[in-house]
């Protein structure tokens, strides 16, 4: 029986994924699971981009451009336009989710052997497209004490080699929900070209700003326009995580040239995907304030709900859905099974992310959890109680 | 700046898109172009796949399944075993049409420095798929005097190193029209289990099988069950390319856990899609009858028409719906260029693949070109006689 390859080996299972058997077993037992374990959005699609599908009519659902269709590349451009991110058109390819255009980034910028730094905690999926790049990443911590800020500058100098192509960034943070401050990326624009590194910045979150922050775009940052690529995805920002469409953005020419040769290898971006993507961009900002006001309302309640439970620490969340949540546990990743496997309060439990799996470096944030408040206030209020009750019964 | 890798360096552009800017200069000068060069079916999409779609009551465009949703997978399972493919649901992980399916298949089996042994021409995105994973593509050469068969099972033992890890093939071929006989099937099965190989097989042209002729696929080769990957897509067979749903089945555990590991970390596939996807499993077997036999007739209206052309030779295509021609010119890059360039009948020309592209050998098939019989009839002849009065003309 021929072997599968050293890379499949090395690819990490989701950290979440290991949990589904027992939520399985959760609901054999008849109890009901609150999911605070993923970042599915129970918000609802615009209706527009849900129309824009439901009324095609398209006889043959053929292949679209590479890049994406020129008409929503072109409308994506006003778009960042309106945000404060003067890109063109040609600056934009669209890509199967974020997921994609991550691979894109790591293809064109990277080879086998090569080494990106990332702050840590960070998605635990970037070490899957990394390691599918054959790339190394080499983790900095930001820690819960100082709300997982950026790590000192000296911290990253202290990481870089010859083999570093990158610095990744996820603003604001999945998982920590941080949002980083105009000085920090104006902090990481001077490190990377000081050190001529690219600057990579997942911003799928942007729009989930709070508290009259202001997210600050590494598009922004004019001086690095050959360094920056940014990741950009619809999933969250309308919640159409089915959508599968994100885009790869970079005023380095050669950067786009290059992700694009990836593009024309799968051929195109899902066409039905993008007719709702396009129509969601005329999405009113009413609905935007809705949506945020509901998020905010949810960290309230979650953050205050946990943070009066003895022993559990929380870095209040500036921005997306997320937060991380230090428990009076040794291991969170049983702490989570077991809710699963042992626990409920009133018929009920709670379904949440181990940190463990967020982190690289081993033996790192193994007493976190990451907790996504995608849910409504009375399931997490629900969600909270269940914590607190189980924290008084669980035995490490 | 920071530079781009040496992997982006050696990403192949697609051997149809140099003609791109080609056939721009030939719309502007105001001259039609009969597309031949693409694989993109001018066949109408199923109604029901569609529909599926246009109905949908989806509220959250909520991500599905990383594996596909489980009621298509089941479906899919259904379709193969009426096809005589024996899977299970278990075996089946859907993809982001075909081309992710290659994507999970070599990240499995292969890493950086290992060799892929396929038979030229092939689909030129196995070169991408390849260099993305660093593998290194190893050519055996088929021949249009023999129509493109199955090399001899000693060329490909002269190619086997211990860096080799599969032998990719498609069957029905694109860009050949080859299809393997049982015995051909057969001869690989014992290669591959003589040297220990996987054999991935691109089998998503399987009902394109004309002149009575039987489809065989390498998973009713059951003494390899732990050898075969099959890949699938539903782009040509339901004229949905633009859906990009395919999927990987293997009956080798390992290979699906792994590949299973990939499909995690890009999340799921996309859900309008899938929605189609399934929905085309209805399609009555009346739709396949029809266009099989509209393709036949196209077939034999191009083969016939080339072969009235002094200096031209065919190899009659015996599935799928492309053609490798041999033109009397000595580079058929230069022709097809010179065609959208300089050359109209009319105010019509026609746009070719040329050949080279297609093959991994240098010098091989540079007098070759690919056609894509994917208009009608009236089209094709108008298309025959541009080429027969363009080779009149033409200076090399």
């Amino acid at each position: 029986m021929p072997s599968i390859s050293q890379k499949g080996q090395l690819m990490p299972q989701s950290p979440i994924r290991k949990l589904v058997p027992f939520a399985e077993a959760a609901k054999t037992r008849g109890v009901e699971i609150h999911h605070l374990n993923i970042g599915q959005p129970d918000i609802k699609t615009p209706e527009g981009a849900l129309n824009a599908v439901r009324n095609t009519n398209i006889e043959v659902l053929a292949y679209s451009h590479s890049a994406g269709f020129a008409s929503y590349r072109n409308k994506l451009a006003s778009y960042y336009k309106r945000n404060g991110i003067e890109v063109d058109t040609s600056d934009i390819i669209v890509s199967t989710g974020g997921s994609e255009a991550l691979l894109f980034a790591m293809g064109s910028i990277t080879d086998p052997g090569d080494e990106i730094i990332i702050p840590e905690p960070f998605y635990a999926n970037y070490n899957g497209f990394a390691t599918a790049s054959g790339v190394q990443v080499v983790p900095v911590i930001s820690t819960l004490e100082e709300g997982f800020a950026l790590p000192p500058i000296a911290d990253f100098e202290k990481l870089i080699s010859d083999k570093t192509k990158a610095i990744v960034i996820c603003n604001p943070g999945n998982p920590t929900g941080y949002l980083y401050s105009k000085e920090e990326i104006e902090q990481l624009a001077i490190l990377v070209k000081k050190h001529d590194l690219f600057l990579i910045a997942d911003e799928v979150y942007r729009e989930f700003a709070y508290d009259g922050l202001q997210h600050h775009s590494v598009m922004s940052q004019r001086d690095i326009d050959d360094h920056t690529i940014m990741i950009d995805s619809v999933s969250k920002r309308y919640s159409m995580c089915g959508a599968r469409i994100g885009c790869i953005v970079s005023r380095n020419k050669e950067v786009i040239a290059t992700a694009m040769k990836f593009a024309q290898a799968r051929l195109s971006p899902p066409t039905f995907a993008q007719l709702a993507a396009e129509a969601a961009l005329d999405t009113p900002d009413s609905y935007f304030t809705q949506v945020i006001e509901e998020y905010v309302a949810r960290r309230d309640t979650l953050v205050q709900g946990l943070e009066s439970i003895p022993g559990v620490k929380v870095a209040k969340p500036k921005g997306a859905f997320y937060c991380i949540a230090e428990l009076p546990v040794k291991n969170a990743d049983h702490f989570a099974q077991w809710l699963l496997e042992s626990f409920d309060l009133n018929g009920k439990t709670a379904m949440v992310a181990p940190a463990a799996g967020f982190y690289s470096s081993n033996g790192v944030g193994l007493n976190q959890v990451r907790i996504a408040y995608v849910l409504e206030e009375s399931a997490l209020k629900e969600a909270v109680e269940i914590l607190r009750e189980a924290l008084k019964v669980y035995q490490d």
